[in-house]
């Protein structure tokens, strides 16, 4: 048996109710990986090791059937917890203690999961680059802004965490940290208790190891039925959407995809190369006026009564984001309506289209979380995103493959995902 | 001159910035109106009057240009006030003290308003009634969930307050209170720091006592430019819409809407009557099940810590709501989007629709706050909704006329109820 720290989700909550592992010994197990590894990963923002050890004991004296009963979740900090604080990544709210859980955070518990601790989440979820660093080579950023949820997987901290997406936040980090991001479609979770960034966009994301522990997850907090993914037998059709963006992909990350399309046909799944129309050009420059728009609406306390302790990048933003227009702003959010209204008839007859999680390997420095714009345009299309680690860049840094289905066929995505993750790894 | 608390918002910030009145003059005659009448109308759930007498004095002895500067506005409990307590209608957050302001109270303040206190919100802004009583009549309810919003404007204790609409919060306590509720195009206005009910549907509200005081308003907080209400010269057409639910009203209601389109007819103004289609009916139902299911979620650290602290009728409804399903959420969502893609045509050429604001007038007693069946429809529509007050009951009780436009088209609601409760009060 793998360390239990290593054990995924699905693996944990086996031996769990079966009585083979305490509780106690998975939460002590991750807090040794995070007392080795979290000099070099910054991944947690929170963490109160004695509190976390008390409550496993608590759940190994008293043993649940929920079905979450002793997992380990990490929380990105721009969740609500009532018991510990929430900072939003932000010097502001150093000192917010909230009166509730975010709603994921409390449907987590009310199932058994121990909230282990709180992750780092860039300033307000949005650019500005945190400490974190990607544990495949700390010289590299682990993207953003769920930068700590997906270094605290990538690294063996936690079987799974939340993040959120607003742009790119969750596929991306995912892509860069060579884990499995999920972001369901649009409203499929309750963004109750997650600090606001852009209303129209913001999505509850899920990291995990493998898609069936995001899977797991996914569904406890969807109320959906389970997405069967044993039962699928692989892909007949799927469609291979480079995206209204390609050009600026990197090419080992454009060559990446297109060996692994040739791959897929090479054992007979029909793989189309479909353009998305016209109407689909401008994307993500329609995104990124819905999000200035909303954020700069949403932050205006702290606009107005904290601005000197908002960060440099940020006041910038939220600068060129006051001279946005209403009619800008409308127009972005009409296009988003209707492009949504072509999209299911575009990916009719597919399992599932695939394009790139992120525009190559995770940069290099401090300086940037990378680059949205192979997230945005589906962030606003609802639909949803799984980032599975399947390609490499040229520095052999992992590159995520996206898979996609239209909002809603959350479960198509899932299956898709997971028969590829687990039949198409390189030998 | 009308006494300072009988002012319009225009005027007051017209007569304040003209020097002839002080802010701490308004302050004083509206806290002088509560005092007498709160007794009777309990309107308010936090009021700190020495604070804002302070407050008032400070703008006096520091005079800007600020558009409302000085303008004394009401707020509902269910938006975040960083200085004042924040309960949401439920005893659960009694001492609830949150960091920040919610982003709408913060852009007021931003251009100079002063925020005179909570008002009253039912419980969680959901259906239970609460103790405030309706200025016409307090054997009446006022309405809800913007109880004390709708009321202390009715009430001459503030010219303007918010309120939130999820299902007809809004527009239904502003017909059985006399006065005008605007409810803006979804997305209009930032929900940011508001306590989620239904994301899908929750909207920022105005209510005031003429259009203009609203439009004033709704124009700081959407960044839109002026509507222009005094430069439109009156309707062309209009559309009369029943509705969905129009055998829900009452017969005096219904009749009062039919002598009011004959009137207009008689002033020469094209009234057609327009049925909505067939894919229109039980939006309503789609409406409530978006709103139960989304409830049901956001509220889920309640349900999980608190469920003894919340009502038993909420409790009953949090009973229900958990079983509903996914797919009947799923297609209650997709229903709205089929029809917010339909509507624009229907109402092509019309300078704005009519409905009715409520059913009939305010149900007598406390045992319920209305029937929003004639708003719920339109709040999954997103669509601007204007309630004038230009009808009565049988017994002598107002009903608002409810103005709708398309989504985004505000300004012209807008204008055409200006012009409508300006020009078409009956002698």
């Amino acid at each position: 048996m793998n360390a239990p720290n290593q054990l995924s989700a699905n693996e944990a909550l086996e031996v769990i109710s079966g009585g083979q592992m305490r509780v106690s010994t998975l939460v002590q197990a991750c807090l040794d990986r995070i007392e080795e590894r979290e000099p070099t990963i910054h991944a947690w923002q929170y963490l109160d090791k004695s509190a976390r050890l008390s409550e496993a004991k608590a759940c190994d004296s008293n043993p649940t059937k929920k079905i979450l009963h002793g997992l380990v979740v990490g929380i990105k900090d721009n969740y609500d917890t009532h018991d510990m604080p929430t900072g939003y990544g932000s010097p502001i709210y150093a000192r917010n203690r909230p009166a509730a859980d975010a709603a994921v955070v409390a449907q987590l518990r009310e199932h058994g999961a121990i909230i282990l601790g709180k992750t780092v989440s860039t300033e307000f979820a949005s650019s500005p680059p945190p400490v974190t660093r990607n544990p495949h080579n700390p010289g590299h950023t682990p993207g953003g802004s769920s930068s700590g949820s997906a270094a605290a997987v990538a690294d063996y901290m936690v079987p799974v965490a939340l993040g959120t997406q607003t742009l790119g936040s969750v596929i991306r980090p995912a892509s860069y940290c060579g884990v499995v991001g999920f972001k369901p479609s649009y409203r499929r979770i309750s963004c109750e208790g997650i600090k606001t960034l852009a209303e129209s966009l913001d999505t509850v994301g899920i990291f995990g190891r493998s898609v069936s522990d995001v899977e797991l997850v996914y569904r406890v907090l969807s109320k959906t039925a389970p997405a069967q993914l044993d039962d699928y037998q692989g892909p007949t059709a799927l469609a291979l959407c480079r995206g209204p963006d390609w050009d600026k992909a990197d090419s080992d990350a454009q060559s990446a995809l297109e060996k692994f399309s040739e791959r897929l046909r090479a054992k007979g799944i029909r793989v189309d190369d479909i353009e998305l129309p016209e109407s689909f050009r401008d994307l993500a420059v329609a995104t990124r006026i819905i999000h200035d728009m909303e954020m700069w609406r949403a932050f205006s306390d702290e606009r107005v009564r904290n601005f000197g302790l908002i960060s440099p990048e940020l006041q910038v933003r939220f600068e060129s984001a006051s001279r946005l227009s209403v009619d800008d702003y409308e127009g972005a959010i009409n296009k988003g309506i209707r492009c949504r209204q072509e999209l299911p008839g575009l990916l009719k007859g597919y399992d599932a289209a695939l394009t790139l999680s992120a525009t190559g390997e995770a940069p290099a420095g401090n300086i940037t979380t990378g680059d949205p714009v192979m997230n945005s345009p589906w962030s606003l299309l609802y639909t949803p995103c799984i980032s599975i680690p399947m390609l490499q860049g040229r520095s052999g840094l992992p590159i995520g493959l996206q898979v996609i289905a239209p909002r809603f066929h959350d479960a198509g995505a899932l299956r898709a995902a997971s028969w590829l993750h687990r039949n198409m790894q390189e030998k």
